[in-house]
């Protein structure tokens, strides 16, 4: 898709006379969601085809909202020389940050994919609650065996890193008659909020663990042997933030055995080669990170851009900014 | 299992003094719940090994709590002459009811089956939004090829058969943000419920449809081709009730161009031969009638039977009638 403009141009031009101008990774934004503000330009390029700009166009830009999930398309940064703040469309941003100049503000996908990846992590749990693994395999095998299996309804679910999507993952497993404990960095007893050190005490009372952690030196490993070692026998950990967090030695020896099982939408190496010993077993379901790429996050997505570029436009502060 | 005998004989005797003892299919459900009350015997049969009883003590049994999912079980009725009530733990007992000697009353596992049923059929819609066969797929064959899928936020769903198991699908359905239309016999505009005759009208606004309908003679066949022709291209049927109240044919001619995708928890035949066309079906997932199967149903199942054979040694009526 070729960049193609939406030109408003008025006697007002955007915050900044060097590059008032923005990116953005979607075509018709504006007659979707309304209008563009006056006095902004704006390009489109997908992260896909060639970007249809030359290095005038390429320097006026000072706000970019970058594709998603489009790997390479941050080599467009050197060529942006006017570049004051950049728009993920990601939650977590942690390979992104060290990119960036100085000087240029990163704001992220926050809510964007809480209802994608709150379901997807419903999604994983309940196929390995009730084993839909094993009837797949059985219905491309040409069987018809059926067994009585777990369920999600009264089991009791720890949400480790109870943030924003962990909240919308709540919402759902209460629905489903589980039990749920909130589990986030410091304990928050007027909410029922543990802190990640009572982890030794909690989950040997849980059946079903949720990792729904952001990469960060703090969290990087945190789901160790010594977590693992501590949930009992035939527990379930879903890993839907960061495939880092969990230890993947200590994760592969508990699996490998068979005391405990997994369902994973993040790995660690991700991708998972295809000859990685994960994927032979039974107890372990993994999906290639998809749990923000679906249906719901695009019109979200859409109304944030919108949204940032009628405060880039008026010099308001924009949104979701990372510290 | 041998059966065998947990006897609390005292001067009262069972409701008739022909058959007043029971036959249920599990052993220690007084430990696990209370004690048996007085003046009844009870015996166990699993219904898979030898029942361990004689003829006498088979014309003694009155009240029957059958062996869940065993077929052939049913073939112990001809040697019960004394039998007065039968317990299905199912909720659909169309099969059972004809080989019921007359004046032999049935009583069903209604309300048994809801955690379970209902999470079952949110399992199987939410693994077809979330391509979760693709996923499994992908695992066994070594890839790691992310796409955008749908989702079900966002989606509106109709539950065609809005009763026990519809409402505790409902509540699942809305915590995960999806809009519910409530269909059944007639229309209940009190409570926003749909006449089934109004389908025509509600099918092509719906992104899925799930079939919880009883086997019946009004409901065999009674989502057909013109009901399947109605929905969106794309559309999602799950069927979480009965096999024969989806026509098989004009499912099988709607999924195999694409048009629509379907998700069966029950088929028709079922089970599903090795080779049916369903099966290879991209669009189509299959389980092998397991919704009502799962940990959540044997402590609600045990529940019900001490609590009829309460009912049954106090004389009062028994719960769960079929009419
Ligand atoms: N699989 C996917 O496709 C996908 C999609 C979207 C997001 N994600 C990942 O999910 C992560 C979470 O997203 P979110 O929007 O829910 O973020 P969020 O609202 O910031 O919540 C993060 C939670 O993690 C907790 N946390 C952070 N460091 C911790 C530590 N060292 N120990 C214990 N808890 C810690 C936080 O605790 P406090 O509340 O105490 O600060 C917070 O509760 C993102 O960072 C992203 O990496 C994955
Ligand atoms: N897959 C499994 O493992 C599994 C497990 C449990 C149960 N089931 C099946 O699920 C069925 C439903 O169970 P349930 O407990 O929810 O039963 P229920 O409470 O009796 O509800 C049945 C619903 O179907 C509606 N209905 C009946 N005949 C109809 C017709 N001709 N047209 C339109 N709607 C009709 C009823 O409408 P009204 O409200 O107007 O009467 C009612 O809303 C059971 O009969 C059983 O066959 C399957």
């Amino acid at each position: 898709m070729p960049s193609h403009d939406s030109t408003h141009m008025s006697a007002r031009t955007g915050p900044g006379s060097e590059a008032p101008d923005v990116l953005v990774p979607w075509p018709d934004l504006d007659r979707a969601h309304g209008s563009w503000p006056d006095g902004v330009r704006v390009h489109v390029w997908d992260g896909v085809e060639p970007v249809g700009l030359d290095a005038e166009q390429l320097a006026r830009i000072g706000y970019w909202a970058m594709p998603y999930a489009t790997p390479g398309a941050e080599k467009l940064l050197p060529q942006l020389p006017g570049l004051r703040a950049v728009q993920s469309l990601s939650a977590g941003v942690e390979k992104l940050r060290p990119l960036l100049p100085e000087g240029v503000a990163l704001h992220n996908g926050r809510g964007l994919h809480d209802a994608s990846a709150a379901e997807h992590a419903l999604a994983l749990t309940l196929a390995a609650q009730r084993d839909l693994p094993r009837w797949v395999r059985d219905q491309d095998g040409g069987r018809w065996d059926p067994h009585f299996t777990r369920s999600l309804a009264d089991s009791r679910v720890a949400i480790v890193g109870y943030g924003s999507i962990g909240a919308a993952l709540e919402q759902r497993l209460l629905a489903c008659e589980a039990d749920v404990v909130r589990v986030a960095r410091r304990a928050r007893p007027d909410s029922d909020v543990h802190a990640v050190s009572d982890l030794p005490e909690l989950l040997p009372h849980v059946d079903i663990a949720v990792l729904v952690l952001p990469e960060n030196p703090s969290t990087v490993g945190l789901f160790g042997a010594a977590e693992l070692a501590a949930l009992p026998d035939d527990a379930l950990v879903v890993n839907i933030g960061r495939g880092r967090t969990l230890d993947p030695d200590a994760l592969l020896a508990e699996t490998r055995t068979g005391r405990l099982r997994a369902a994973l939408d993040v790995t660690s190496p991700e991708p998972l080669p295809a000859d990685h010993p994960l994927r032979a077993l039974p107890g372990v379901l993994i999906t290639p990170h998809v749990g923000g790429g679906s249906a719901t996050f695009r019109p979200r997505a859409e109304r944030l851009i919108v949204e940032q570029v009628r405060r880039w436009a008026g010099g308001d502060p924009l949104v979701n900014a990372v510290e």
